[in-house]
């Protein structure tokens, strides 16, 4: 076995072209072993195993630079440079990250989990380089699904003016997560028609030398290649092409259920069957769409590239026909889409994972918000029962966005209340609305006919009445309020007023002024960042009075692959830990 | 006169060509006189003056939709839909918006004013027409020097799918507001030169349909080339070669001046002197730059095509040589190019407006927080005293990036302190730190050598004790804190402490603890929205304490041209109306 003994890119170097062949094959035993117990991104992984193998025979890292793009690629990468043992070895397959990673490996250079963001990383490094004096090469590492976002092509047109050291790998398997969107794409297939001659090159375009490389998957091609643009003194782009989840039938066969997957039966790719009425929020909301745009010739659903999130899977983008977009992976663009459309009179829902949405700032601001136009955003995973990736968080949308003028943040606490936001939302036509789709469990409510179904206002729902404390639940965390006055009342003897927000971006000031003219304190629990957050603006509010307020949520901090439990329990988001405060805090 | 007769673009469709010509040249000297006294864009709007009255003379607006790109260039768009008063008529030169307005005329679709967002608006807008079965035009008019945005990149690419009616004017005159960078432009310079025919086509290798109009200026040419794509059945792009500040010499002799410009003479073209001794952060930040690289062989500055804004003029960026670059309308770019090249040992300095650092959230956490790499980043305008116009309100931003993990925000009062914070942060290399560059006039300090030069820890500086009130005067509102505790002393008697918060991003707990324990009631003042703002982390902070807080800053909404001094005062922000909130809260 080689694999076991490779521990640094120089015991790759060391080996014959036919070694380098078994290697190959070794990691991809080895990948396709841990992706069946651990789970992970698969065909991207698999996809590169040669071309990471070339790199580093011809390559010089650490010296050279190779930046990875989104960096769900690099297991092989990480295999070759030092940590092997993170996916032969199954009792350690939790010691890496499923991204790049300095604080890993000095191969590693960013933490990268975002697309599009490699050519511009690594144009910083080039200018430094030439700055100081350096001779490395510089290599950026991009695949064709990435290259539909502004900063890849932001750093596209930045690179041709480098007049140093610069190589693109422009890894193009046809594929984004799900198929690739844009006239971009017509126009790389002809690239690879013609075998690079096409004369509609989006390279050369950019002033940029280029390369193309047919057989991305053959490792003495890609050595010939990459030797031959080793150490050149201008930018160039090599246009490999190669098969995305190559090696394993299941994921060359569906692409896109095997972009990232779970456990699963290597014989037959199957993974466990959901438990029997299994729900979540991505499922909840496809069925919803499907009947909603059936029933609404002005509907418009808009995609950045993850459909899976709002629970479009291919047979359903196809049925929604001339009702659905999707713009690539560029939400800048998927925002400015849906304030456009929903200018000239559509009825517009965009979805995507909070943690992509930080991408809109400013669309959500100038091209949405200060338009007015009523166009509907779901963000997926705001929660901290969310991704736990580093560069995958979802909870500090509240602090991005809940700050914003104009633009009203529902959070719903259950299934039915989200469908009422969804559907007050889609037919009002006063400004853009956000929903932040509950975290965790799904949750149903217990009235359903009592659901709240006009979100104009800034109103906040009292859902019991008591006194001395009340809690303020958002979203996800109502349970969490419930179940605290439920102690309180248990421990303390105290009956506390219980509130269901539902209004994210705005207080109820009516409701605060009478709960402090009535109550000691005020807590409030929200599955967000505190700075920033919900509770912030109730304790500015109140500030000036003598009612105490406390609020709860994460601490503002990076995080990476954390125990959400734990992460709860430290932040004091537990209703015991709450009750011990209320106690020191009224000292009772 | 046909300018004073032109109430909507029907009156334009009524000229003959000669007439057009002649409109074009009253136009011209409305333009140039209101400019002289008024001041605005001026650049951008003299290139267009022809390609507004085709554009208006072949297209049906507001049946057919016309969507300007930034919009500052919508002057003769103006004049031609019936708001030609403000610009003939001097006592109204200040009911028109120096940007395209819905509020203004149904003529104008959106409130732009950030860059390179024309083309995704317009997506939107050809989608909901596509499906609700409308027929009119869609076109969206471009700059060359917007086509260097990520938005408008990933618009033309998702243009590329649209099967319908979509026409992009791509208005090139070979400038941004200061010269054009990147790869792209010499391929521009190319079709130019081959009058359209030169193989390296951008629009091409995005899959779109093209056409070169050599004449961008001449009204007859532009017609003709309209009128040819008027209700076209699929996307294509309009290269039109225009000159900017055409038909005024300083303007086309001085373009980067020009781009906006006050108040002037107009045989000159000169503006009154600046008074003596006249300060500005733009220029002294600009001198500090200059001396700092002459003596640092690792300094790197960057620039998103606002050079300007760091007081960077043509002959500063020349002398910089290697350690200057612009990456052209990229912000987002500017940020990752700047933690590269921390992250290879550069020191970096990025400076932009406030506004158009919206752009860059994801960046801010993704590519450079959460890397810890040490850039340092300059926003200017971030205050109620900078651009006031609704697409350039600088004040959200510590809202939007005071809540960022791992990125420190520091808030100077005065120069002396703005230079230390600058001095220690290009040194330091534990991560990344904005500096909020004051607002409103520039003060010194009193004491010089006594100002803190080690901003690494969550310190406040009290510059002075006193008792029962603590006043934050967060940067730009120091001074306020200071006439505020003046006048509570000569009003009420009240020695208040004063705090010099210094880190806009987080606050110093120990001191908060101290005076917690011994004043009554704090108060925290803020150049910014208060939601999410600093003193919203004061008021979570001290919420469960008996300590009562008052929070001053702008209230969260959209503004547009308003007077700095009645916003203040609507906000409270006045050391009178404190003084009486004070009063009343402690009730004395």
């Amino acid at each position: 076995m080689f694999v076991e003994k490779i521990h640094s890119p120089a015991d790759v170097k060391k080996l014959t072209p036919n070694e380098r062949k078994i290697l190959a094959q070794e990691i991809r035993d080895a990948l396709l072993k841990r992706s069946s117990i651990h789970g992970g991104h698969f065909g991207p992984v698999f996809g590169v195993v040669e071309a990471t193998i070339a790199l580093h025979t011809v390559f010089d890292a650490p010296t050279d630079k190779l930046v990875w793009d989104i960096s769900h690629q690099t297991y092989t990468h990480k295999i070759l440079t030092g940590r092997n043992y993170g996916f032969i070895d199954p009792a350690r397959y939790d010691e890496v990250s499923g991204y790049s990673s300095p604080a890993e490996s000095e191969y590693d250079l960013f933490e990268v989990g975002h697309t599009s963001t490699s050519i511009s990383l690594a144009v910083g490094l080039a200018k430094a380089r030439d700055i100081m004096g350096g001779t490395e090469n510089v290599v950026a590492f991009i695949g064709d699904g990435a290259m539909s976002g502004g900063e890849a092509l932001e750093g596209l047109n930045v690179v041709g003016e480098l007049n140093s050291n610069f190589i693109i790998i422009f890894n193009d398997n046809g594929m984004s997560i799900a198929e690739n969107h844009g006239g971009m794409y017509p126009q790389f297939d002809e690239l690879r028609k013609t075998n690079g001659k096409s004369p509609h090159n989006l390279f050369k375009a950019m002033g940029l030398d280029y390369m193309y490389v047919a057989e991305g998957n053959d490792i003495d091609a890609l050595i010939e290649a990459f030797t031959s643009v080793k150490n050149i003194n201008h930018p160039i782009v090599v246009h490999i092409h190669t098969e995305k989840g190559l090696g394993y039938k299941p994921a060359m066969e569906h692409k896109e259920d095997w972009h990232w997957h779970g456990p699963h039966d290597i014989e037959t790719g199957k993974s466990p069957a959901m438990s029997e009425g299994y729900e979540s929020y991505p499922e909840i909301t496809g069925k919803y769409i499907m009947d909603w745009v059936q029933n609404d010739p002005q509907s418009l659903v808009v995609s950045s590239a993850v459909p899976a999130a709002m629970g479009l899977n291919a047979e359903r983008r196809h049925a929604l026909g001339k009702h659905y977009i999707d713009v690539g992976i560029a939400e800048e663009t998927a925002v400015a889409v849906a304030s456009g459309a929903a200018k000239r009179g559509a009825h517009v829902l965009y979805g995507t994972e909070a943690t992509f949405l930080q991408r809109t700032y400013d669309q959500l601001l100038q091209d949405l918000a200060t338009n007015h136009n009523p166009a509907t955003i779901l963000t997926f995973d705001a929660s901290v029962w969310g991704m736990r990736d580093f560069t995958h968080i979802g909870f500090y949308d509240l602090a991005m966005m809940g700050n914003i003028p104009a633009l009203r943040m529902l959070a719903p606490t259950t299934v039915e209340e989200f469908i009422a936001m969804l559907r007050w939302s889609l037919a009002q036509t006063d400004g853009p609305v956000i929903i932040r789709v509950p975290g965790g469990q799904v949750r149903h409510s217990a009235m359903p006919d009592k659901i709240r179904t006009d979100y104009s206002t800034n109103t906040s729902t009292v859902t019991h009445r008591g006194s001395r404390v009340a809690i303020f639940g958002l979203g996800s965390f109502y349970p969490l309020a419930v179940e605290t006055a439920r102690q309180l009342k248990d421990e303390l003897g105290i009956d506390a007023t219980i509130v269901n927000p539902q209004i994210a971006s705005d207080i109820d000031t009516t409701l605060l002024d009478s709960l402090s003219n009535t109550h000691e304190l005020i807590i409030s629990l929200e599955d967000s960042i505190i700075e920033g957050g919900y509770g912030s603006k109730i304790a500015t509010y109140l500030g000036r009075t003598s009612t105490k307020v406390a609020i709860y949520g994460i601490t503002k901090d990076l995080y990476d692959r954390y125990n959400p439990t734990e992460l709860m329990r430290t932040n004091r988001l537990d209703s015991t830990l709450i009750v011990q405060d209320v106690k020191q805090t009224l000292s009772l």
